[in-house]
């Protein structure tokens, strides 16, 4: 193996140790001792990828985002509705996304800048609504930035939710309520029959976008 | 002071030291010592109102609902958007609001049932909605259970977000516009119009529920 394939590994080692050791003491509670005995690695190895516990939580935040985009569609707004079922989606199967998730939301974590994952998921939203509204897909008053914080804040209520009540269980519903709630507000009423908002819809991504 | 006067004023007093304390350290990490020292009173006082730090955390919890009535409205909508306006601006004013929203939302608070306060406000929420339909306000697909899930969801997320980025002083704004993305989706569109979702509507709800 490549000296560089190896501290790839070994970053990634260290990351998935402390998602691992965040997701389950939080921020605060989460040692460096914890981490370097879940990944294996001389704290030399963990200091050079990481100089503290407040860098390690940032790699962890990082690794959630920017989502890979969803497969590029006519529509972009069902470009939108994808890439929230890809995340959704990942939010069962990775770790490092759900440590991700809940480092953004712990308000214990004193010090840790917890506002990237939030910007940066609204521009990628606003970006997409631009496209949008640019494509004719938006009703006229739609303001992209307004929308996508909205749908920023609205999927972190509806993950956080869901979490609570069922580990996650009910959040594909949850999210696909959450479009037909406030796609028919945004949209032009003729695209509206031709977005795919089907459970059905999560599957086919998971197969298209196999890095889900 | 009568006796029982007395007691009740104990036990606020201890909710209120609960909550300050659960808001600064979060769940796991407060003690009884501290609540104690805040709230000025005896072990044994303590230990009668609430017998184990969960029953405090249940306390706070429960103190923030289920929210006393928005003013009774001709439309059962505008109770609505009143509700989320008034517990908005709870946030805003009262520590013991706030505490409980951020215990709700505590996910290293290990063996503690955060699940009733989500469950209260659906349920508050499903029945204006059952109303408003009743009423003729809502399109004739809208099933009031699912878009109760939807808006407590949504309004968590709005009020977590708005906390993180701007410790909440768009809160009113993420709302307003949380109503505009969804009300458009569920309400017979001859209502629309006479839904007040002005900024000023908070105000003249202050003034009207004085409680608040």
């Amino acid at each position: 193996m490549a000296k560089q394939d190896r501290a790839i590994r070994t970053r990634q080692a260290i990351l998935m140790a402390a998602a691992e050791t965040f997701e389950k003491h939080g921020y605060r509670a989460a040692t460096i001792t914890e981490i370097l005995r879940i990944a294996g690695v001389t704290k030399g190895a963990l200091y050079f990828h990481f100089p503290s516990k407040g860098e390690l939580a940032l790699g962890v935040l990082e690794a959630q985002e920017p989502p890979p985009p969803a497969p590029d569609q006519p529509l972009k707004l069902q470009e939108l509705v994808d890439m929230g079922m890809m995340f959704s989606h990942r939010l069962h199967t990775s770790l490092l996304t759900r440590a991700g998730v809940r480092l953004s939301m712990d308000q214990q974590a004193q010090g840790l800048d917890r506002t990237g994952p939030f910007l940066r998921w609204q521009q990628t939203t606003h970006d997409l609504l631009t496209h949008a509204k640019q494509n004719g897909e938006l009703l006229p008053h739609v303001n992209p930035m307004e929308t996508a914080d909205l749908y920023v804040a609205a999927f972190t209520g509806i993950q956080a939710v869901s979490q609570t009540l069922t580990n996650y269980r009910d959040l594909e519903q949850r999210y696909i309520a959450l479009q037909r709630h406030i796609l028919p507000s945004i949209a032009t009423p003729s695209i509206l029959t031709a977005l795919d908002l089907t459970p059905q819809r999560t599957t086919d991504l998971a197969r298209l976008a196999p890095a889900y």
